[in-house]
């Protein structure tokens, strides 16, 4: 349709003499802009409006429940971790830390990524051992690092103390036992499918092409001709496979990765779940949604800034050595990836009042 | 005013006949309203519309510095705790914890009280060993409890580097060195002193007999009969003094207390910060300002419901063994101290996006 309109704007700027000059100038930067729109929407998607699916039905109630609980700290084991304290809305959904701290303050092996969107990603964690949000949320209860129960029997007598049984009766009418871990899970996953974070670069998608910048708009060929946009593409712009990190060297010698004692020396991505030895240096290639708002960068937040990422990426992953000017384009191209906070998860909500582990 | 309008309609019902028997039986109804509401002015005073003073000037920029700083947790030692850790909106300003839970995941000795109305109180902390906000604030920052700074330099080394500058230019113009530990504080304070909570006593207080209902005007007139604001008044309904907590027995024995190790044993209250031995057993009054959102109570929260604590307080401080009806009339007049939580404080802010400690 763009097309079109450009076309009909061709045959006008014939027409009309020293008015026809100047629509010269914007049929031909219309022509790329149309040109450039084609190429970026063979590659990416715009975001959808949820991120619902048939396997886990939503409600408003279900929703709302799925929202408290992403904010309640009294389920976990030191009474102060909640989803929010690694996935925290001052933070664009992340910590703004390299690694995170878990439960009791237990230091993390990896870098969170936001909570934004990733209901349409491959899956969770770096490592890809959590295939759902909602296997996420659940196997977060337990986990020694995340909420530190013992066991789900555990959570679900903490949710039952603290009030939340009408909650639940109301998200999950007609079920026998309302309150249960798996019910927690799908709550959580039913309010995380509503945080999907459309911005400028989707406006661009559906044909708005004044919605980004010369700059991003110079970023974004680049991204699609030097071969970034072959791991980050789709609506999330990346998060749809595992790849090696590291294709032309070791990637520690660019990031400056240390290695971690959690996992008995350097991160070897998928490895570390999966056992098998053609897994090793793979990670889940990170959806680029917001990425300007979540430094520091990559699994173990080993890079400070958004430009020295762009940097190590282009070197390590495609063996370019990216100049000042391609920078600057690339970043300005990323950030029209940068959406709104949803106002459901920037709005924190008031939890029931319960009587807690007094002694 | 509230009198004149009854001796009117008094005088109005002598002449209506029907109308006129019906509108005494309103008559003495409200006669008895205007006479509690007459003591209820003695005791207590609405809540002001800001807790501002000529001390700290303020500025919408300050306020809003404030904010951010609030539930800024990356200038702690562990880059999780801030201001909101023991002061969250979900839980009405406080952490619905017994004892809150410290930078690292340490054990606090005492319960965190709502951040909400009080700069109004006579001091913070319940041995009143911060007496403004802006000291608490200042303080924390170095305490090993909460940010575990080794110093303010620490701190503003930290604030700089999270691209804080242009915030505080703003917040302090015309300053030499806008990013200081003090203008932490005072930002922090500036953004506390919004944080009042008015609700349906105000509005009763005010006039508006209606506001609450019949059995919190009973639990009004008890609270003021039995004794309970003798100490718990003034617009924060408490927190203007400091008082035994234990008159007719020793605490312990009625809330079943434990001795905290980081105390050395019971919790003495004042003395263990002067010292003195009249300020031991002695603890700063807690205002009641949402007592009912914030479980469990006391300084150890070792009570989880407000019942229970109702009955505790009548039984230790005025030797008084309430019945039911007693705990049901007082726990109505204490609702009716419920505000709304403050729209600037329920949502968060986005916090400034900086290169951070990656290694």
């Amino acid at each position: 349709m763009s097309f079109s309109i450009t076309a009909r704007r061709s045959l006008a700027a014939l027409f009309f003499g020293a008015a026809g000059l100047l629509a010269y100038g914007l049929v031909t930067a219309e022509g790329t802009d149309a040109a450039l729109l084609e190429r970026a929407r063979g590659v990416f998607r715009p975001l959808p409006s949820t991120a619902h699916v048939d396997d886990y039905p939503h409600s408003p109630d279900r929703v709302e429940l799925g929202r408290k609980l992403f904010f309640e700290t009294r389920v976990s084991s030191d009474g102060r971790t909640s989803c929010a304290s690694c996935h925290n809305p001052s933070y664009y959904g992340a910590d703004s830390l390299p690694r995170s701290v878990g439960v009791h303050g237990q230091p993390m092996p990896r870098n969170a990524q936001t909570v934004f969107n990733t209901p349409l990603l491959i899956s969770q964690h770096y490592g890809g051992n959590r295939v759902s949000v909602e296997e996420q949320a659940l196997k977060a209860l337990t986990s020694t690092f995340a909420y530190g129960n013992k066991s789900y029997e555990e959570a679900e007598e903490k949710l039952r103390a603290l009030n939340y049984g009408p909650l639940f009766d109301k998200a999950f009418p007609n079920e026998k036992e309302p309150v249960t871990a798996e019910h927690w899970a799908v709550a959580i996953g039913a309010f995380e499918r509503t945080l999907l974070t459309p911005g400028p670069f989707d406006r661009y998608l559906k044909g708005d092409t004044r919605a980004i910048s010369d700059d991003a708009k110079r970023g974004l060929d680049k991204f699609i001709g030097y071969g970034c946009a072959s791991c980050h593409n789709g609506s999330t712009v990346g998060g749809q496979s595992f790849q090696k990190f590291g294709i032309t060297e070791d990637y520690w010698k660019a990031t400056g990765s240390v290695e971690m004692p959690q996992l008995k020396g350097r991160d070897k991505g998928r490895f570390h779940d999966t056992g098998k030895p053609e897994d090793m240096w793979m990670f889940k290639v990170p959806q680029l949604r917001n990425v300007a708002m979540t430094p520091p960068y990559f699994h173990d937040g080993s890079v400070a800034t958004l430009d020295d990422a762009v940097r190590v990426m282009a070197r390590l992953q495609l063996g370019r050595q990216l100049d000042d000017r391609d920078v600057k384009d690339l970043v300005a191209f990323l950030q029209t990836l940068t959406g709104d906070i949803p106002p459901q998860f920037a709005n924190v909500p008031v939890l029931p009042v319960a009587p807690f582990r007094a002694n």
